[in-house]
């Protein structure tokens, strides 16, 4: 079957989804990452390698924080970015998604970044390109629905593998609302492909998905268990709106068997890393002693999502 | 009489409308596009022509699609961009147009790009610079109420020229909500000075302004005839506040008068071009397969829009 | 007493307040905005000094015209400026306050321009930026609540010294709504550590905080005696919420009493300069034909403001 993120010599051309991306294009867009690391620490944090080119932050859903990591990035690789308030512009006035689209490729867009509250979305714009013959322009999925989260996922990678080294023989927890959550799925397939030894998939009933178990992970209900012996723990951000809804009783009671505090903590592995993809809900899914704790590199992630970001917009620009 | 638009020496000091510009000064702007248009396609898009100038985009109504396309093209000069969001701002505190003007000014301004939903803002403004004595900003009218979008015309011509090589002996129809387009104003000026043979002017009576056979359009209330053995065809964007507002019956309706479907396309000269302002409403003015298909010219309007705004800065930033 | 504002060597490397400030940093930073002035003047209005560097616009309470000051300020030196319109982000999904800003640092953020509505956040995270090691991350601080505008006080202070040359034997009357103004908190502050000779608060008992006389201000509340041999008058903003509550009669009421006209100022000295920090409420606070008159220079005001700005900017990123 076609990979639509790869073109005809194997090569990554747009990023959809870390489901289907081969291990050697994974571990190339870490080892990219590494390099542009050193960009950040720089007395001057730029490279000219997308100089005069157009990336359009394209978010048809409102979110500050992911959006400020791509604008980041791509200005420190000296592109031109220019962000659109897709939500109060001309989809509003009744144009169709892909009639934007070809009004910005028109308009020589080089990238698109795109967040969107239906799953699929970004894949609707690629393919789209693809039948329009537009090879030169490329897609990063910035978040779509419940479906993924490619970015984030591969930044949890780069900070497993400069922690832990190496994939193999890990034993790693993901823990909280599986079920809606894009970094989930994003984390799970990526780990798969990397050989992490086990993916423990650990929450409440109501927010774990029913096909968690087809794709690779070993489910846990009780957190101590799923910590237990755990390499990496990775805590997901319960959503204010589940809080107190029909899924869970409240947040107190959430925390009480889900937060993740020192003593849960203690049962992992002596060296375990603490995950989370912020913003964090101190003290329902994570306790603020843990949160700024030894253990927990989370501020690290972030770093590294500048890193990883701008080395996947520098391997779509084909640098 | 005084032009506003420009200098004493007959140069272009402020782009207001294309009423009252002299044809050779339009042929500049179209020529001066024509090298820009080369830009877009360059590996690094960027000119270094209005390097440190500061260019504000003031739009005191909301578009994001025009002022995403000036954005880009004062990027691609190298510009400074300032955003302002001006609902939200000092003006809502009850400061004057002309104090905020002032301020911007004092800012070393360099450009104004102003969106206005009154028409004459942008004259208000340039005449405010030039009675203290600013000769050094300009101003670009990016819509003001009813009265004209001299950008829109000016890329509408040069997407003209560009597939039919010149204007003489040239029919051309504008068909729609010509009564409420700023638009089709600048379009049947533009063709005026560019001497174009025939501009018709095609709607229901609802939506034609009662002074349109003054501006020197032929009426038509019947689409067909108004069509026949036309060379352009501008389709004009119905708003969606009109369709089911006192001048209408339906979108459904109007469609069947006056959507551009292929049967009444035929009508036209066999090698006639389909314009349109975006952003489209397919199924209420035009037919899907009239958009997408081969006579469209549409996108080609987007990608000259950026090089028609990229000449006319360059050409009052005195490049 | 440790000053937040100075580190070890002395040197300012957050701004924060003018309390507190040594009179040779402030004059330091007034001989600095000087060198800036020029740099607006040029055709390429760009200087490279904190090319690479990434300012956070972080306003947490909006201000637009405020934000346009820094953002300009910040793009002539050639920063990556990043704009975060913290309402509608992080926070908002319950993040603390530092949480954002320790992501922020992640990022490498070089600068914070931080406004808020509480008095103190700026201190907040400046004290959090000490407290982690971060002493290359600076904040300035661009209005906390009813407690300073530090870079308004300064841009006050270079306006005066530009057109009076010294301020030993100055009177400088501030007019109006002092209680709930930051700028005058400041202003009072500035001029003390500068040695004018005497700063008058001027306006409405209901208006003028209890704790004026112990700043160092003569209260006056009748404005002729305020105005007279002054040789600064600046009028501070009325804001639209006080007009009709239960402060002040009427916004007619407050001209008659407050407002400065022609006649007033006569009683000032001739040579007097009149100044307001922006927008201007004409007819409120101030007489239209004063605000346009050969005394007052306001739009002065914001020429210097950029200059200033950019000059705290430099000094901060250690240039």
């Amino acid at each position: 079957m076609h990979n639509p993120q790869l073109n005809a010599h194997g090569e990554l051309t747009h990023l959809l989804s870390i489901d289907g991306l081969p291990r050697d294009v994974l571990v190339h867009i870490l080892d990219t990452a590494s390099s542009f690391l050193e960009v950040s620490d720089r007395d001057v944090k730029k490279v000219p390698l997308l100089r005069g080119k157009s990336v359009f932050n394209l978010f048809f859903e409102n979110s500050t924080r992911t959006r400020t990591t791509f604008e980041i990035a791509a200005k420190r690789l000296s592109a031109d970015v220019i962000n659109l308030d897709v939500a109060r512009s001309s989809t509003a006035k009744g144009e169709t998604l892909l009639d934007t689209v070809d009004n910005l490729v028109s308009m020589h867009a080089d990238m698109f970044v795109v967040r969107h509250a239906s799953s699929g979305a970004p894949y609707l714009i690629a393919d789209h390109l693809r039948r329009t013959g537009r090879d030169d322009v490329h897609v990063v999925n910035a978040g779509d629905g419940r479906h993924a989260h490619p970015t984030q996922g591969l930044l949890d990678m780069y900070t497993i593998r400069h922690f832990k080294k190496d994939f193999s023989g890990l034993k790693v927890a993901i823990v909280g609302d599986i079920l809606h959550s894009r970094v989930a799925r994003s984390d799970i397939q990526a780990l798969g492909a990397l050989g992490a030894a086990e993916v423990r998939a650990v929450g409440p009933r109501t927010l774990l998905p029913t096909d968690i178990e087809q794709m690779g992970a070993r489910v846990f209900y009780d957190l101590r268990e799923g910590v237990r012996d755990c390499d990496v723990v990775i805590m997901l951000r319960l959503q204010n709106e589940r809080m107190n809804g029909a899924l869970l009783p409240s947040a107190k009671e959430y925390f009480r068997s889900y937060g993740l505090t020192p003593e849960v903590l203690a049962l992992a592995r002596p060296d375990a890393i603490v995950m989370h993809p912020g913003p964090m809900n101190r003290g329902v899914e994570i306790d603020s002693e843990v949160a700024d704790g030894p253990q927990a590199v989370i501020l690290s992630q972030v770093t590294f999502g500048i890193a990883v970001r701008m080395a996947v917009m520098s391997i779509l620009a084909g640098n």
